[in-house]
């Protein structure tokens, strides 16, 4: 079974890129030729083809240009039951694309609750005697809102069956500055700087060939000052960095959490790609370079910006 | 679109009982007559089938004895599609039933997708230009861990279309002592406390003609001494009590979380009520009522302890 951290390494140098595609559906924001291709499929039907379709041409188009793709599950569970669908066949088309799969689903829950969203993503459940993958993706993102008890079911899952979690350590909305800013009295730092030294504890358990850890960490590229920080807080964990984008975090954010290794870090991007044609009539194959170039242009960015975040860094 | 905090607590009224059964299903428990009920089905439509059935079945000893019924929607997720199918199933037998429906899901996003985790639960989804109710059940949890600006969507939810929620306030698992318990620089007050605040102010949006809010808050039974200071910080917010029974919480934990006119709570058992048959092969009358009695006994302790505690307060 091979470590998590390693695979996605591996597939980073691979491809070139550390750069992570979100697939967020929502129908309005599609081409006409995708949400048309419904023809006058019942509604349920509909959704889940409308959906996949979307997520197969994206995949198709940037398969070769990004080492794994991140779904963020609230968008396919405001379809109900057929977004879930969709969700599942997606999963399906991007691990036949060779692509890892992060489920962005930040899920958390106490004891034998953590466990069975351990089992429903990442792990197995035994049904009538027999154990059984569920949604089975590569990765998952964790709250760690309930303590260190709860994230153990996921920590143990990534042992068992090599797989990976991202634990929310600094989200990239302004909110996060409710909680995650809040100084502690006992330190006087900010939570999330606890939460990263946890973090970085729990993560040693699961550490691969490349000197990273499984139990990653989630710091928005909207925050580069705190994400330097909470860099060297961690210095094995893998840092997935959302906000790149439409949500304003910039490459020199998202570059604030690379190590000095030039690793460390997956960016994503869901909105700026996804969504960046400019015309609800565009061609298929114009939909498809738009989103190719978007990715392009993000890599160039991102991997632009790392060596000037290092140089300051030093 | 009657308030959501309203509807509870008059179907409480009506019940006369302020406890929740909670709906986890694992099939494993069950007793063998639900399980086998499968015959050879294959294996999606079986999981749909003895999920779904289990849940009827309980629902119908316990109809007449609680005001609602909480859906652990992890339990359901480790069953992948064919669990959340039977989800459905059961959130709209729970309906027809004139029950209140809890789902505990501890979602939360930020800004646009948390909006799709309310659509999902609480709202409408613009579905090929049709608004949609979705899941659409009564309530959700959700996580404060994001932030004010998290639970907006949220709250808003709540006002269109008479919904609730329960903000994690103080867990019921040990380790929630972690995070939840650390005292805050500025106050030198525990982070709980500061949420409940947060709770009581988001809640002064959505108040019903009880004087109860529709946001309210999740504090477990298992911490008695910290659910009477928070019971006093949010007055007006209903608490949701987990951790009775199995997890170790008793009436008297759970009584704090009342407040003097004997209102405000909500306390919720699982597995000592759905799982209290103690032989797999037990009889489905004996199963109907063995499930009866407990939901009966956690009914008459919890109402004896609630004016001991208020006693204590005064």
């Amino acid at each position: 079974m091979k470590n998590y951290a390693d695979r996605l390494l591996s597939a980073i140098d691979r491809k070139g890129s550390p750069c992570v595609v979100g697939l967020d559906p929502r129908i309005e924001l599609m081409p006409d030729f995708i949400v048309n291709s419904r023809e006058d499929w019942p509604p349920a039907d509909a959704i889940r083809h409308v959906i996949g379709n979307f997520n197969r041409v994206v995949i198709e188009a940037v398969n070769d240009l990004v080492p794994a793709v991140k779904l963020q599950i609230a968008f396919y569970e405001q379809y109900g039951l057929p977004g879930l669908q969709a969700f599942v066949d997606t999963i399906q088309f991007a691990k036949d694309c060779g692509l890892i799969v992060i489920v962005d689903a930040k899920r958390n829950d106490i004891s034998s609750t953590a466990g069975a969203y351990a089992n429903a993503f990442l792990g197995r459940t035994n049904i009538f005697g027999q154990s059984q993958p569920i949604f089975d993706v590569d990765c998952i993102t964790v709250s760690p809102f309930l303590g260190r008890d709860s994230l153990m079911p996921f920590i143990e899952a990534c042992s068992a069956y090599g797989k990976g979690v991202f634990v929310l350590v600094k989200t990239s909305n302004p909110g996060s500055s409710d909680l995650q800013d809040q100084k502690l009295a006992k330190s006087g730092d900010p939570i999330s700087k606890d939460l990263a030294r946890m973090v970085a504890n729990c993560g040693t358990a699961v550490i691969g060939e490349f000197g990273y850890s499984s139990i990653g960490a989630v710091v928005g590229a909207t925050f580069p000052h705190e994400a330097k920080e909470l860099r060297v807080l961690m210095p094995q964990a893998i840092i997935l960095v959302p906000g790149y984008g439409a949500q304003g975090g910039t490459a020199e954010g998202a570059a604030a959490c690379f190590n000095t290794d030039r690793r460390g870090a997956v960016v994503n991007a869901s909105r700026s790609i996804i969504y960046s044609h400019e015309r609800q009539d565009v061609s298929p194959s114009d939909f498809s370079s738009v989103i190719r170039r978007s990715t392009q242009n993000m890599k160039k960015e991102v991997i632009d910006a790392i060596p000037s975040m290092m140089t300051v860094a030093q």
